[in-house]
């Protein structure tokens, strides 16, 4: 993460909704140095509320738990101060109301779960792809707060890759199919390892949907407060393997103009940092990186690039069928979820945010 | 394996040659018990040859050595005596010319390498799919002996898979994504474990060409000593996975007809068994299992299924690119090598050699 | 298993209490090919019961569910019909009390659960190793019923292999460390994936003192309705690994009386088959199966010898600190569990029933 | 790994022996960015030699290769110029002579190899636990070259873990069984992923012998030229387990005099950082981590604690046949090999080399 100082100089209290989940505990590791912000509150489920978030985490990272965080009492998952900002790593089950009722007591809510996704209103962002979403939020319905989202863990690699080929020569449709982490399914209780040693599982509940479905509202067009999706055909089969991190894509993409080989691969090269000038603590100098070894990219071995915000782009051939065909890896836990609303809350605050809350 | 006398009612004398690899020991184990063969000898490399095969061998199976094999001393890779099939495990880098030399000699040689697939007078054959291609071996130079393979590991599944599509509406084009299992690249040294602890890996050298080439000669029509593959597009791509057995496979097809999701689960389901009139030992009841379990087929649950001699086909749902899709699995080692070797000798036995060997 | 008929020349009506555990779907598909007896019915919890076995149950096992075991309605966990016998895979956390519902009802009960381990007059048998405690239910308090237990899933292999040494050398001490499978914490919800990918984990509630007690009853001495521990010192810690079945123990003993490395391998190898003569269809024939190649034995290799009923042990060395070190393995879901269950009531069946029941 | 400037004020030039393995991955990871050394000289094996390193190594670590590095040319393994250090990850089989040749040529010789870890004028260090042995070095017969090693990967942190316990108490005998990393046995080929899945091996070559006698070693005291061992009867059991990095050891340890669990644990809990006045760049601030969690350390979660630096002991409790029992982890490619050579290599330099080399 950058050393740059916040737009207001100060660091913004922010509070962490779900904190004992997953999700909380990547946002807290990764927020306990952030330049911009600093953790005011720690909100979970009834079972943590009133305890001490060392004694009610099922802490599941290799880095140890902030000192002064395992201190902190864990609060109730209720708004307490307008003008906060809320990370939200909510299970969906739950998320939904909880994150109106923060935004409408008037925090901006930072959102990683899938419930307000597809609101109308509500941005479904990745910084680089489609940071002019943002302006939507203008038009929700909150006094002072507000909703935005990140996609699915999934989909935030994929999309990114489909971004330069979009650009450079229009995505007529993409077959996917995902090699996905045990990690996405969460810690509590997570993937039973019977079902993960020696074995894959060809199905996770939901998440062909969401991959088939996400990546059009991203590179869509916004305007006058609407966001068109894009269009194209999307076909997803998604697999959990025996990885802890980093999920794996293998797609194949039809192109609506015919593209050489080279300029498909200058596209995805050429793609550098659209978020350069706005200096976010969190965005990768590389957002995409292309691997020219044949067996790259790998979980193991190239989710934490760029401090896990890079999404891998390798294996870039010719299709028999579709036009190219390439594998993305990125990290589903940070790019794909921590990472990802972190990023998105430096985006809001250094664009939207810099009048309004100050 | 079904205890069904030979045709001879004798057991017929055959040898494993590359005794001492994975196929091999697969081989050995699945022949032990054979009502129609006993191993006569055992053929490997010079690094083997004369010792005795329990001390020379890197066993890597559950199964117990059988002990009257272990004491068995491991002969050069050289012909003995014609008449005698060979069963052949051997690797690809040496198993071309000394498969000729053996066919040259008189034997009929069953061979599990890619190295005489693609020549033009030896069949590639699954016996429920492409039994009459078997007629060309008529055509092979040898004056007694022949050369019959199976394919490749991961496109015996596919191909079972694609078949009955092929039949009812014909198959246009095939995207592939495979999940391989590590027994795929062998025992001395295979896949290091640093490469598959918590990490997959999007390449396998030559696979996916095989992928793509394979199925079209054996989904191709034989009439009058040539077989003309079959015309269709595939692309594939091929991972390594943390699983030891079994290979999966994300396939999404384009048909040439028009049809319903009914019509093409009626085309799985009602696939039977093409190979039942010939009662051969190793044949499966089911050949290709369809799943109904939204989760299923899954390499460890699965592989075994029919003694690992079945496909299992599930996930099959229309697709938003193509026109539908769904998930194979097959045991690599055994339905995609061992026991697709011995299959085809058994229908060797049972059709060409019942005249020519008695 | 061997077919042997049963001493009544009939099929036993056996129930199966926890039948949707692993440990009930072990014992499912273990007794339905079984020769003595016949699943009468399914108990469950309050979740499963009154609905269809198959529709409840989150199976976990590579065999298929029997067919007509699938479509039996699960029952709540109450007794039916005195004389029934009860095989018991239910959790210790509800298995005590109910467990004594059934005895009192007039069910010979065969637990799994630690519950009754050590109640003075219920025995915890391997019949192997101390079949003559089963006289002890003369002592039960139950008019018609009884209960009888086997051991922990990690005592089961390392008692065996103590048996010989106690009876030739005599025991003083054991130092165990255990490398325990992922299965022995079942499937619902069982370890997280995501703590057993890259990862061991040094510790089993419950499990060290279940090992440094059990051991003791088992080869202590049974007269007169007293069964008095045997004396010897047992430290023991205890790992989670990431396998799925087998549990590896490493033992160091010191022995009561010098032994030279010959006496103590012949000892473990001439352990042969105390129950032979009681022609127990589950029995196996070497229930102590010695291994010289230098590293064995191994889980994945070696865990389903015998059927799963044998203990392996191998790597037998002198001791720089106490006298002897070996490695046991045994198969923790099957000897450990449905099959030690299913062994204990074979001899139930043979010995103390054959008068009772009929 | 700490700021702080080296003696001389300049970075001292460095070779690396066996560069290509997972050693000198490791080596060079860490020397990059390393303020005493720059990394002088890659030289590897007849094979590598001549080639580009980036073409040449089969790299296995997630940081990408330092890019100066990919570019450097790999020499072959001979001594160019007296003075350099020589850091050696030599194989075994090779590192003998070849070590020997470097110091004679006057290379100060820092090696991670098994082969002179006994000479008796080679010091055998952990700077933690026994940097006065490398006083011996003047008894050398090396005129101004000399060897220092570090030992096995495994005895590192059981060693460490001893040294409070023997300072305190003494040990009188140890009873250890290990749970070893995959990297411990390399990547080329290393153990073959189908030996690791779903799989443990009781058994790794040469490593009890190891683990029996090196602690004696180091904790051994030096006077007038010569060290003698520490008198304490060692005995272990090793296993390899499925694991990328990370040797975890249950140990059970007899103490000279009676200790309270209390002073057992103080013992541990004030072992402090014997190497602070050194400022020494690789020196952990904390050597020795006591854990309180039941279920900790584990290895994915504390390998890396200090930088990989640490040894983490918990599980501290008394053991019914020896006195107390306890459970260690240690980075085995950390700890146990690269950076325990560079913590040597800065000790030489702080300590011995001062005067000598400059």
């Amino acid at each position: 993460m950058k050393n740059i100082p916040s737009p207001s100089g100060e660091r913004l209290p922010v509070e962490i909704l779900g904190a004992t989940g997953m999700v909380g505990q990547h946002l807290i590791t990764r927020l306990t140095e952030h330049p911009w912000f600093r953790i005011e509150a720690l909100k979970a489920s009834e079972r943590s509320a009133g305890k001490r978030y060392g004694d009610t985490v099922d802490w599941a990272l290799p880095q140890p738990i902030p000192r002064d965080i395992a201190q902190m009492e864990v609060l109730a998952c209720e708004p307490s101060l307008p003008g906060r900002i809320a990370l939200s790593g909510l299970d969906a089950d739950i998320a939904g109301p909880i994150e109106e009722q923060f935004a409408e007591f008037g925090y901006p809510v930072v959102s990683n779960a899938r419930n307000h996704r597809f609101d109308p209103d509500v941005p479904l962002l990745i910084p680089e792809v489609n940071r002019d979403h943002l302006a939507i939020i203008a038009h929700q319905r909150f006094a002072v707060g507000c909703i935005i989202t990140n996609p699915n863990c999934s989909t935030v690699g994929i999309t990114m890759a489909l971004k330069p080929l979009q650009d450079a020569f229009g995505v007529e449709a993409a077959d996917i199919v995902t090699l996905q982490a045990a990690s996405g399914a969460g810690n509590r209780p997570g993937v039973s390892s019977l079902r993960l040693i020696d074995n894959t599982i060809p199905f996770i509940a939901g998440e062909e949907e969401k991959i088939q479905t996400e990546p059009k509202k991203i590179l869509g067009t916004y305007r006058d407060g609407v966001i068109r999706p894009a269009e194209m055909a999307i076909s997803a089969q998604c697999n959990r393997v025996p990885v802890r991190d980093g999920h794996t894509a293998c797609v194949k993409v039809a192109l609506r103009t015919r593209a050489s080989l080279e300029s498909v691969m200058a596209a995805f090269e050429s793609y550098g940092s659209p978020l350069k000038e706005l200096e976010l603590p969190s965005a990768p100098d590389h957002p995409l990186i292309v691997h020219h070894h044949p067996a790259h990219p790998q979980p193991y071995f190239h989710r934490d690039l760029e401090d896990g915000m890079a999404a891998s782009v390798g294996r870039i051939q010719p299709c028999g069928v579709l036009d190219y065909k390439f594998v993305v890896l990125s990290h589903n836990t940070v790019r794909g979820a921590a990472g990802a609303a972190i990023l998105n809350a430096e985006l809001l605050v250094r664009t939207a945010l810099s009048q309004a809350i100050r």
